[in-house]
This record gives structure tokens, sequence and C-alpha cells, in this order.
């Protein structure tokens, strides 16, 4: 018998914001796997902490940040394969992915790695945009408007034709590119129209219209939403 | 003492996929309230069914699907008053929303209504977005990537325009427009890189390739998700 992977969403950040699956899984997986930085926590592992019971087995996959020392590609070769072991050995094991795992996760390169060999599931969870809308009391869209998901590292021409395109967006990861995110939004007229979200969910959250905000850059993980308009208005 | 209105995003149909957040304000509340069809049973009351004691107070929001009745306008201000009336006599209400609260649902014609006068907070839920692609077993996008969210309501050449414009997409609320956003992606070449996910995490799932959905018409709560590339590749 072979084990199971799971690729596990923890939500945004508040560990309450955990599916009640994804809190049976870890109470019975014997390895959790997480990304972690280079040194220091991982904080998939610090989310899901108050429902990790006792004497697991954990893998902390550190991608070098330091480029030219080990390409990412043999990174994630080899914690795929040291998760692969475990399977193997019949040992399930639960990768945890911040938010939800399919949507802008690292957790796609271990699963193109070990899916076509190994048993994996996907167990989704609340994604950070229904997070960052829910703290900022603004709904991101309603009938028939389309919605833009943008990560704020495409380049500044496409992105602002994107922003522009779409009655409502979602840029996320804005991190540092702050400053010319702001600058398409003012060009565009939007800026009042744009609200900032950082660590939705968490204690150290904050949520300040965009023009509140000061300094040019932010943390990886804050979002801007911008509504053009409120749509069709509706009921 | 006035009460808390909370929105309560359920989740896409797996009743295991409600936050843990969410099972304990069901466990608190006196009074629910869901969307229902004019007649017969509520999908979001069925999702959260196992996690609700018995004894609350329940409120069934029926819009009428019969046009000219009532306006959808009037229903929503009768509801939102039944609502208020609760929370002005210092009880909470949970208004229980498939997925999350703030993306495509109804929840936002009580939340303008009442937000003003009335202690809201939204609890995140997990969306059918994420529920679709961990059950189709494909990512929905990849680092520097941008997802389209668009409803398959919008008329068919401004969809064309947005799927085409898109590196992904996810279609949502296919329904009756099935056929429309087939014509759509035949003609961009896109139908063999289409899944089609009815159900996404409910015992009547359904996953495949567009290619081989047969019929005109789909339920409504079914999805279509698009990669047009499979993006930069990554590690």
């Amino acid at each position: 018998m072979t084990g199971t992977l799971y690729g596990l969403g923890v939500g945004p950040g508040d560990p309450d914001l955990l599916t009640v699956k994804a809190v049976r899984i870890l109470s019975q997986v014997p390895v959790i796997a997480y990304p972690a930085p280079d040194e220091g926590d991982s904080l998939a592992r610090s989310i899901a902490a108050p429902h990790l019971p006792e004497g697991r087995m954990e893998i902390a996959i550190r991608t070098p940040m330091v480029a030219g020392k080990f390409s990412a590609h043999d990174v994630y070769d080899h914690y795929a394969g040291e998760i692969a072991d475990h399977l193997d050995n019949g040992r399930d094991v639960a990768l945890l992915c911040e938010g939800d795992p399919f949507l802008y996760g690292s957790f796609m390169y271990v699963f193109a790695r070990l899916a076509d060999d190994h048993r994996v599931e996907v167990v989704p969870g609340v994604s950070s945009l229904g997070a960052c809308a829910a703290v900022a009391g603004t709904p991101l869209v309603s009938r028939s408007q389309a919605l833009a998901i943008l990560p704020a590292t495409l380049p500044e021409d496409e992105l602002e034709v994107r922003i522009n395109g779409s009655p409502a967006s979602a840029i996320m990861k804005v991190g540092r590119h702050l400053e010319k995110v702001r600058r398409i939004l003012v060009r565009l007229g939007l800026e009042e129209r744009s609200h900032y979200v950082e660590h939705a969910t968490m204690e150290n959250e904050k949520v300040m219209p965009l023009s509140q905000v000061n300094g040019d850059a932010a943390p990886y993980f804050s979002m801007i939403l911008v509504r053009e308009s409120e749509g069709e208005g509706g009921p």
C-alpha cells in the first residue's frame, strides 16, 4: 500500500479558516511538508500549527533565494524525491499550502513531479482573494461582472491594459511592486476606488484605502482590490 | 446589545469544506438564513446541514423566479428587514452563502442593505474556483499568469474577447450557456484545453474534458476551466 499526497490548502492566515477536512487529515498523516524560507519559520506551518498533533515527521521545503547555488528545479526534484520515498513506504504526506493549492501556489511544482505515479488529492482552501474582500468589506464582483486576477509581478504595460480592461481586478503579491501598481492606478484614475489589504485575517492585518498607504513597498502577502464600477447594481 | 450578521461562506458542496470558524459560528447563532428556490430545498442549507444544531430559527430567502410578481429589489428589502429585526433584538444571524460570500454571491444584496447600520462580519469560504481546479487536478495559474474569472452570462462577443485575451480563464455558472461557451472555445481552438466540472466536491460531481460533454445545457453549478498555455513553466 502506497501513501497519498494531500495538497492541503490552509487558508489565508487565521488558523480557524482551515477546513474541517484539512484539520482531519492533519490529525491522521504521519508526515507533513511545507514551503519555508532559507532561514526562519514557515508561514504555512504557523497557520496550521494549532491543528498539528505532536510527533509528525516534517519536511521543510527550503527553496534557496540565492540565485546560482542550486536551481529551483533541482531543489523541487530533491524534495519531490523525499516525499515520494515516504509515499512508496506507505506513509501519507500532507503538503501545506497557503491559501488554495492551485491558485498561484508552489504546490504545483511538487504536483507536476508526483501526480503521474502517486495518489494525489488536492484539498481546496480559502484563498486570499475571498479573505481580502471579506476584511475589506467589499464585494469583489456581482452578477455578470468579469474579474481579473493579476499578479503584481506582471510587466507594467500588461498590468495597465488588464486593469483598464476589467470592471474589477484583484492584484496579488503586491510586495515590492507597490509603486508600479500605484502609478498605474493613478494614471487610470482608479486610486480612489482601490482597497489595500495586508496579511488578511492574521493578527497583523491592515486594511486601508490605497491613497493612505505610505512607502514604496509592501509585504509579499498584500493585495489591492479595484472596482472600476459598481456593476449592474442588482436587487 | 444588538446582534451581528455573519456572511458565512459554506464552501462548494462537501460539508467537510466548511471552515472551523464557520462551524463554530453555526453552533452559536440562534438564527440562520439562506437563499432558497421558490419551492424546494436550499443548497446552502443542505451543505451546512451536518453542522447545524437543532432548534435554530430559520429564514429561507426565496426570490421569486416568476418575473413581475415581486421585484427582486422588494424581496431583498423584505428579508433584510426580517434579519434586521433579529439583530435589533440582540440575536446574531448567520446568512449561509454557497462558496465565498463576496464572489458572485447574493449575500451582497443583504450586505448593501444592512452594513451601514449593523455589525456585519464576512467569513470567507472555499470558492467553487479552487474546488473545481482541485477535482479537475489542474492548477489554475502559476507565477506571473493572469486569470480571468468570467460569468458565462456575459454576452458572447465580450466573453470571446476576454477568454482570448487571458492565458487562463474560469468560466462560472455555465448552465444554459453551455453551447455559447463551447462555440467560443471551438472558434478559439481551445476546446481541447478545457476542463468541464459539475457539482465539484458533491456526491454527484462530474469532471471531464469539455469535448466529451454532450447536450447543450449544464447545471447552474458547473464551470469550465481553460488554460491557453502552460505559462512560464516553472521550477
